[in-house]
């Protein structure tokens, strides 16, 4: 997917998101605005927002030297799914169809999303679960991502944010574990979950937790490692979480389920849907 | 007040609804875009967020020669408000205190306000209308901005957005509004009130109105005509409706009572409220 000129300012607030995480300095703050101004400026549209927006949180990295602003996000967002867990397995457990319910609360974790969300607005993840148990979602489609999961025999995960895997563990848990491997990202980048969270949440307990080689919000395959692309290839199946995901891989040919809450008008208006929907899509093979 | 780093994202989000309203070329879409990012490079941070808008809004009608982008959708709410004044008016009428009510839907109106809300997105009047009857508000003050009319000879009313003064003229029809001047702005702005909206809704016909010699987005004195300046020396009594001219006159002596519904996390912060919140206060003399 491409990026659109209203992505710009959502790139300055997120920047200067991530300045205030950083440090109280307001020098800084102004800097780090500078720099992004300056990398929007000349900003190609072809890319995709993951593709620019790594672009400046390294930038925003190199000018602090701080690698990681969203560690007590991330740590936070962990402990508090984690609490919610055994409520949340139990009521799968008792759902009239578990699939499901799990794909919908996995749908309710992406809310968990802090290069879309504002840190100065903790989600409101009770409301948004109510909200996903009974949302419109397309039964057809779920019908056919449970009969690919079935018929795969190498699934391929790619995960979203930190706290968000706690919620993947309750779909996985759903599934035949056993041919599923997660990824998660090689280094920090926003509150995306890397290995460390995986084993934080236990969800490295269950599956094969890899990392795509790559520090972009989202999954670009130029920038991945020959490893993560080597089972990327292999895969029969993927499933990708999130908006980042979707919009570095909608365009890719692929046998690739899309699972998601659209959160930002650019790619709600891009998946024709609300904000705030379920979304579950099936990229073209 | 003075700009805050948050508000150049908005500044960049207003540029892009203004590009769009004015043409469907991506090319200028892009121009105006790589301008604002220019102009905001070096802002300076001890202007008010007004007085920066001023510059964009006017780079922008420099660069493709369109002066009032927003003409329509000023028009459209003109229109839409004044269906609703009939049974806004009878509400007031039949109302425990036909005051009170009128300050609550003034403050309703200002939901109309393109500065701060996209163009994207309709408001919604009806609701807002709903929750601004019965939303908490500083009842003491209210009293005392009852007191203060009452025994002012020389009222001066700054209005703020088309569509939003009809709900000015119920609130102006509860006084005695003989002696009421109102101002609107001398030239196209967003979509704030000018001369023809006071024409147009009726105002005129009930009170005098004049322009404040300004096209900015809020009340700049340093760049406000000498006649409105006297009027506004000459006035005991200043009402200001709407966040723009908060933002630019609240840290002036003089008895200046604000109304406005908070919109945006800066001035929400800045006053100490929630977004949503309904706004009486009234500036140090």
């Amino acid at each position: 997917m491409k990026t659109y000129l209203d992505c710009i300012a959502c790139f300055i607030r997120q920047a200067l998101d991530s300045a205030r995480l950083i440090t109280d300095d307001k020098q800084i703050h102004r800097q780090i605005i500078q720099q992004t101004l300056d990398l929007v400026y000349d900003i190609d549209l072809h890319q995709s927002p993951p593709a620019i927006a790594q672009k400046m949180y390294r930038m925003i990295r190199k000018l602090t030297s701080v690698q990681d602003p969203y560690s007590q996000i991330k740590q936070h967002f962990n402990k508090l799914a984690l609490k919610m867990y055994p409520e949340l397995r139990e009521r799968i457990k008792t759902s009239a169809d578990p699939f499901e319910t799990a794909i919908r609360l996995a749908i309710a974790g992406n809310i968990i999303d802090f290069g879309i969300n504002s840190v100065s607005e903790e989600p409101d993840i009770e409301k948004t679960i109510a909200e996903s148990l009974t949302a419109p979602l397309d039964m057809k489609l779920l019908e056919e991502l449970k009969d690919a999961i079935t018929q795969a025999k190498n699934i391929l995960y790619l995960g979203d944010n930190a706290g968000e895997i706690v919620f993947d563990r309750l779909l996985i848990e759903q599934l035949s574990y056993e041919k599923i491997t997660f990824v998660v990202k090689a280094g920090p980048i926003i509150n995306d979950a890397t290995a460390q969270d995986a084993q934080t949440t236990g969800l490295a307990d269950i599956v094969t937790v890899i990392d795509n080689g790559s520090d972009a919000p989202g999954t670009i395959l130029d920038g991945c490692s020959a490893k993560f692309l080597h089972r990327f290839k292999e895969a029969d199946l993927v499933i990708a979480k999130g908006q980042g995901n979707y919009e570095t891989l909608n365009d890719i040919d692929k046998k690739i389920f899309f699972i998601l809450r659209a959160k930002c008008p650019v790619v709600a208006k891009e998946l024709g849907c609300e904000i705030g929907s379920l979304v579950l899509r099936k990229n073209r093979e």
